[in-house]
């Protein structure tokens, strides 16, 4: 089955205490797509600009995205600069370049336009909408967002998550976004905003789940290092959505494993700058960390 | 199966910005021992002045425990006062009296000594080895420890995690032990001190068992309100300690289930101030949870 995912495509400028990686690919919709791409078909949404390097589309192909919804504009691409602390749970954002993607409007194509997963991965909710005004009765459509959409546009995250089946964001997002800071707490009020369903990410210490089955809660692959968690929960969903995608049977019954597959797809996205890991595995290396995560956190 | 429980017991005082409760019945040796409790016989060792009231005796007396280690000193009952912020991550202790426990140095019965699984619940590390060292032949030796011992008696943590099979501690103390960030990182290196097995605490995140066997990533109960998490980390080794010594077969077969009825019990513990709550439910409600928890948490 195929999936489409609309965001951001983006080059990446990444400093750790330990290294500085400057223009890797990045954007939530290449960590997303790229994810995704292990288990379904992602026809990817996006707009680059004229310093896009050829390589990095090359990469796109070399995984199988359909790129007739990537849009070369002129001007430049979106850049994000950032910096991180010693823990890597926190980062600054040194500059942002919106470029290309601010004025973003993209038109479907029929057949685009009827694809039945729907990853609106983060990037302005408008745009988000925009895309989902323009989906013909999509089966199950996510949507992704952070912190930044919640700060300058709220009522545009308000609006879209009410036409959502199933809205991701992280735990200190969902307590911003509900005022409370308990995540099981907030969870009904969450649902009260719109959505069906809501997973509440918890970086190392795994996901929440939330639907009409009740709770799920996901371990998070143990990572002895990380390298670079940008774009983590990018390649969670991502992940998660692409196994969606390629399994038969109602969401209800995949969504666990669904969210497994995306943790698992994240852990090796953390183990390397950018995409620099995730485009050098294959599925079954996926598959080996889904049945390893599997022992251990049964009993 | 009987087990032995040697730590603190204590009148707790306990502001959180909801409510103040004072003079409750608290301490290590007594959250843990009545977790204990509701999966095997838990031998007491411990010392309370002459303010200790009658009823928390009672208390003990109805939980089955056995008494015989209790010591009645003159003078005032360890007396612990702390005050917990909104978000109950944070607390910080108000005052503390040590009282009788300052120079308690228990002696074993030849009945006590010869218990097979044994609890060194959070004391300080002195008096947990001295209780050991009056052991004969336990076959299975746990000890729970506290930033405050790694700070003001680190050489006497050290000299006794070598001789424990498993240690306990919370995330911010392993880090702090073996100057550590990354919990799976800094597993081999708690290894190294000693313990066979370790278990790292994370709170509201579950917790991580490190052994011969090698990981089990533990969910924790999701509770929608926390009322007091003190004594959460005891009431978990308790009810570890106390499903281990109810269990046939290897400690290797039965430590996954124990960490979970662990987990369970201390979810009651949070729920209503001190021992409130624990001392309410029956052993049918935990394993209530436990179910609850192995549907929550499988896929």
């Amino acid at each position: 089955m195929s999936l489409l995912v609309v965001g951001t495509t983006a080059l990446d400028s990444i400093k750790t205490p330990y290294a500085e990686n400057p223009r890797l690919l990045g954007g939530s919709a290449s960590h997303a797509a790229v994810a995704a791409s292990f288990f379904a078909k992602p026809h990817l949404v996006g707009a680059v600009g004229e310093d896009f390097p050829r390589k990095y589309i090359n990469l796109y192909r070399k995984h199988g995205l359909c790129l007739d919804g990537l849009e070369h504009l002129p001007g430049q691409t979106f850049h994000w600069s950032g910096e991180y602390e010693i823990n890597m749970n926190n980062r600054r954002t040194l500059d942002t370049v919106l470029g290309v993607i601010e004025n973003f409007s993209p038109t479907l194509t029929p057949i685009q336009a009827r694809l039945p997963y729907v990853l609106l991965a983060n990037c302005a909710p408008d745009l988000q909408a925009n895309v989902l005004d323009q989906m013909r009765r999509p089966r199950f459509v996510v949507a992704d967002t952070m912190d930044l959409w919640l700060n300058i546009a709220l009522p545009s995250v308000l609006r879209l998550i009410k036409r959502i089946d199933c809205l991701v964001l992280n735990d200190s997002e969902a307590a911003q976004l509900v005022e409370e800071d308990n995540v099981i707490a907030g969870l009904p009020r969450l649902h009260r905003l719109g959505p069906k369903y809501v997973i509440v990410k918890k970086g190392e210490h795994g996901a929440i789940l939330s639907g009409p089955r009740g709770l799920f809660v996901a371990p998070a692959y143990p990572l002895k290092k990380v390298v670079d968690p940008t774009g983590a929960g990018d390649s969670f969903v991502g992940g998660l959505m692409g196994y969606l995608a390629s399994q038969k049977g109602s969401i209800d019954k995949n969504l666990r494993a669904a969210i497994i597959h995306g943790t698992v797809t994240a852990s090796f996205c953390c183990e390397d700058f950018g995409l620099k890991k995730t485009t050098k595995i294959k599925t079954t290396d996926l598959t080996k960390r889904v049945r390893e995560l599997h022992k251990i956190a049964g009993w």
